[in-house]
């Protein structure tokens, strides 16, 4: 690999290197036929001036930094997609990087992304407080958390959904259909404090309407397999009402309850957190609490554009999650 | 925004600058006790050693560019999934970028790219040639192409899928399912060669095996309606065997189909390109001819990696495709 430097300008064009800098940078005196001379070396030999020389001069690189736990999650791409929408119509290029989850991969992206001297970053943050994240605080970096927030880490603004409307409606929607029983899969919530709050949420909004001993909650694991024993148990309990707080558990029990033959939106009702597109075009469509995704990743990155640029420490923000109705919640039948 | 430098731990240490220099990059003497004084404000101070010194002093920053054209097509974001975690296991962090299928998009992302001195770009190109990809040529920045390639570019490797196998499969089994007519729906071709590839390969087999009279070809815009009108166009040629070259034409036809109420794998019969997570979801889950896209991935990481690492120019190479048959492939009623 040969990266031009203005050494190499300086050669080709026969100047010094102080008269390149002074020629690319417009800055000091120097003669038009030099100036155009060292123009053509420069564009000759594909020079692309060093982000990281503008930064020391600008403290601005033009490039945000992106860390999602998982770009295979539509969830998560289609947040990705809106904060780099946004951000590329302001100028900025996104660089995205994923943490699969895993603190140590988080850490090591946010230290590589560091050395690149972005101009700041947006985390979809994953489990506690870590090195990593500390340092974005001590170093003054501007960032943003979305989706999920970290516990003891309130210099950092955050922009997620506030579960409460779409869940209440979605309970709702239950009782009209007659269901006396509802079943809450809240996913890996172990490190995660959107899920643990979603699960509460529910917690507290089911008991009220339904009693306490109607309502039944068991997380699972990141592990393919962890819904299959969770919904066996809740069937026996005579549960046929389902909420899902993690979409990637709503789409194994689909395809668990379709090889056990179970008809969705006749035997089962099933909601699930999050819009996907999948949800629709599935057969039934699938009922979701939306957390407007779009909308969160907007947010996110006006957050990341103002900070950036210099305006006050904003405020974190949260966007209401929407309950929308399709054909997965139909009318109780075997409820007891 | 405060980066920590060497001047701040110089400040901190109370030492010169050239000897913190000398310190952080065990170089030249130094007495014990002043080097871990400079140690200790350096980690006090949260100082992240800066990659671009680094990548002047080993040429490496262990950052690799990834650009694709839109993470939220799952087909992309499992290979970028494949790609980076190969890159991962191999010490590198990958920086991800999207096109959004627009070649100045494209073209900004590299540029933006290079300035933060990436050891190297693994590409989806989108269309032809441009200025930055010249660039990464000229500037001989270890460059690979996957998925598609880059006519007239034969400098760069690429890893890619070779339609063949799969397509003759595929219609081989409309074969056996008493299809007469097949319709082929071939993407959005005008400026993707791989897209045109598979059609061209399509034409050839399809019309050896069928006779050219009985095979239907129509490209598709990235627009979300445009395979209404082809769709209509070829049923009343009286198809009902449909293959989409492009995966996302086909959840439009499926979705099409649903709202006409026409079922898939009874009235009409259908195969996808690209074995898309959703295809199994569906019901009847959707026959397709996969790219293999992990393999397509991991090979095109290690292609990058022999690149970076200063081994020798590598071969292109292409991975076969395999059809899978499934449920949406039935039996031909009113094929005429």
């Amino acid at each position: 690999m040969a990266y031009v430097t203005i050494r190499d300008i300086a050669l080709r064009s026969g100047t010094s290197v102080s008269t390149v800098s002074r020629a690319l940078n417009n800055t000091g005196r120097i003669a038009p036929v030099t100036k155009s001379r060292i123009e053509k070396a420069a564009r000759e030999l594909g020079y692309i001036p060093d982000s990281r020389a503008k930064a020391m001069r600008s403290t601005k690189t033009g490039l945000a930094g992106l860390l999602v736990p998982d770009i295979r999650n539509p969830y998560f791409a289609d947040l990705a997609y809106a904060i780099q929408d946004t951000l590329f119509n302001a100028g900025y290029c996104t660089s995205i990087g994923t943490s699969s989850e895993d603190s140590a991969q988080q850490d090591a992206y946010i230290v590589s992304m560091l050395s690149q001297h972005i101009d700041g970053m947006i985390i979809v943050p994953r489990g506690g407080r870590t090195a990593a994240l500390e340092s974005l605080v001590t170093m003054e970096i501007p960032t943003v958390f979305v989706d999920r927030h970290v516990s003891g880490m309130p210099q950092i603004p955050v922009v997620d959904s506030d579960p409460l409307p779409g869940l209440q409606a979605a309970l709702g929607d239950f009782q009209a259909h007659g269901y006396k029983k509802i079943g809450y899969i809240s996913g890996p919530i172990l490190d995660s404090p959107t899920l643990q709050e979603r699960e509460y949420t529910f917690r507290t909004l089911a008991g009220a309407l339904f009693g306490e001993e109607n309502v039944f909650v068991e997380s699972t694991s990141f592990s393919h397999t962890s819904c299959l024993p969770v919904l066996r148990r809740m069937r026996q309990s005579g549960v046929n009402a389902f909420i899902f707080g993690y979409s990637q558990d709503a789409i194994q029990a689909i395809s668990i309850f379709g090889s056990q033959g179970a008809t969705i939106g006749g035997d089962i009702s099933l909601v699930s957190f999050d819009d996907l597109e999948l949800f629709q075009l599935l057969t039934p469509k699938i009922s979701v609490v939306s957390q407007q995704v779009q909308k969160i990743g907007s947010l996110g990155a006006q957050i990341f554009l103002n900070l950036v640029e210099g305006g006050e420490q904003p405020d974190s923000q949260r966007v209401e999650t929407v309950y929308f109705p399709r054909q997965s919640v139909g009318c109780a039948a075997q409820d007891k």
